[in-house]
């Protein structure tokens, strides 16, 4: 039977190929996605990610909206290195035709809580942005806390951050999220820049996409092809973009593509290296451990499995 | 055939466990003791080295003076901390009578570079204090940086620093030197806080040695006592103190105790994080591997071995 998943996305570009894998994936059943803030506002976002499910056939995907901005703001602005990365609209200006259906009523936390309600361990959920609407769920309501299976994207831990030498972008935009996500929730898998830097996708894959001649190809190569662009700019020396959150949702469908430290996890709220996460020094002897961190890939599968399942899932859609 | 092994200390108290360790261990032959400073001076170190290898009987164990302060600096003075940890003298008051044997002609880095140079791989150095006089051997000799073998305490990679929140002592007192050692040595095995704050000595212990009634024991539980002490001000979470420099030398006499990562690593030199070693993310994906850092560390054996081997010791010096 295949796990039930909720992924929680900033759609973005990495976020658009996290969808296209989740539906791509027969171990898993996409039952929900809820929609943060991050590389975009909450409401590009939650567009984004209902013109991509359509555009992939899955318009009965329920997409919810999150909450827009960190606990300790009252705002959200998109950071230019962000817009830079993922273009204004999200999607490197791919062709995505306006979604017709709505988001859905309700707001994310509630639907998180009741989807761990429902369905406990058999449900996984993703977070691809900042952990801002996971924590709320996590402070709401104890079953959430104690059930919820989470496999986020976000962090580093043996590497350098990517908007600050210490701090990775969807930590640095809500710390304080992060650390109740790390000290409250009690299953949590940290898939970091540690391992999402070492797989890379260059345009020599988005060609094997853009040849299909269909819609879905088509997206695809196009908006991965300007995030390969950006990481020409920002990371010249890794030789392709790093793919961040489709290798998170390639764990929750198979845990053994990483290797993991057992490591209860906090994150530097306060000082100059706010947005850090590292081990919480005073749970470093604690037997019980909450917090798993990836620290290592098995680069060559994924890649296998991550071109094989987009490419599959793009040929299904219309020819232009 | 026992593997030579030359160690680099900064005499303080937990050094003088890890000479003791080394002198109790049959895998391994002591060739030469190198000081450096920052636990204490160079010349207070040589002189603590050559007294505690007067008091377990190997008066014949050269030891040789190393750089006396940071490439970046022009002198060394003790740090509060370090004094607070180890005491003025650096083994925490403990009786240890002035050695008879004077410090061995010549200089640390032409030492280093000669064993390597003779021994090759069959050696193994062990520095436990800032990386100063090995990096001047890196620099100073191709040959040594290709061939020396060398399993270094310090550093912190997945948990916080002792002395910043980012920064473990020894590589804060010199980040260009481990630096150095990091890029250009080819054989790096980095034993930090990740593992040593796991490997915890209590009073417990301590005991077992004074009960002994021998020279040997009441000086090595002296000097613990006084390093636990200090651990129950300074970190008063862990329950005991950090085996930090007797690991090390474990892991030169048995590898098999850590668990490690293959990661490339730097200092940061600069910025905020000046003295934090992290991956340097410009080799991430680099096949060939210089450095490999414990992240985890088999607690109840390294425990077992360090009090066998010690109190084995120090059985062996004269009754009081």
């Amino acid at each position: 039977m295949a796990r039930k998943i909720i992924l929680d996305l900033d759609t973005g570009i990495d976020d658009a190929l996290a969808l296209a894998y989740a539906l791509g994936s027969p171990e898993l059943e996409l039952i929900g996605v809820t929609g943060t803030y991050g590389n975009v506002t909450v409401d590009t976002g939650v567009r984004n990610a209902l013109a991509i499910l359509e555009l992939f056939g899955r318009p009965d995907v329920p997409v919810v909206a999150g909450l827009p901005h960190a606990r300790g703001r009252d705002s959200f602005e998109v950071l230019e290195v962000s817009e830079f990365i993922h273009g204004a609209d999200g999607v490197g200006g791919a062709q995505l035709p306006a979604p017709t259906a709505a988001p859905a009523e309700g707001g994310a936390v509630d639907f998180l809580i009741d989807a761990v309600r429902t369905h406990g361990e058999d449900l996984v959920i993703v977070p691809t942005g900042p952990s801002t609407t996971i924590a709320a769920a996590v402070e709401a309501d104890d079953t959430f806390a104690e059930r919820a299976s989470i496999v986020m994207m976000g962090g580093a831990l043996t590497v350098p951050g990517n908007v600050r030498p210490w701090a990775e972008a969807n930590v640095h935009q809500d710390p304080e999220a992060t650390d109740v996500l790390f000290r409250r929730a009690r299953d949590v898998t940290m898939v970091g820049l540690d391992v999402t830097l070492q797989t890379l996708l260059t345009t020599r894959e988005t060609a094997v996409w853009r040849k299909l001649g269909t819609r879905g190809g088509t997206f695809l190569a196009d908006a991965a092809e300007y995030y390969i662009r950006a990481y020409e700019t920002t990371s010249p020396h890794l030789g392709g973009c790093g793919l961040h959150d489709p290798l998170a949702v390639a764990v929750a469908a198979d845990p053994g593509l990483i290797t993991c430290l057992d490591i209860n996890m906090k994150v530097d709220v306060g000082g100059e290296t706010r947005g850090r996460t590292i081990a919480d020094e005073t749970r470093l002897n604690d037997p019980v451990k909450t917090t798993r961190v990836a620290a290592a890939v098995d680069v060559e599968r994924f890649l296998g499995e991550f071109m094989g399942r987009l490419t599959t899932l793009a040929e299904q859609t219309p020819a232009h």
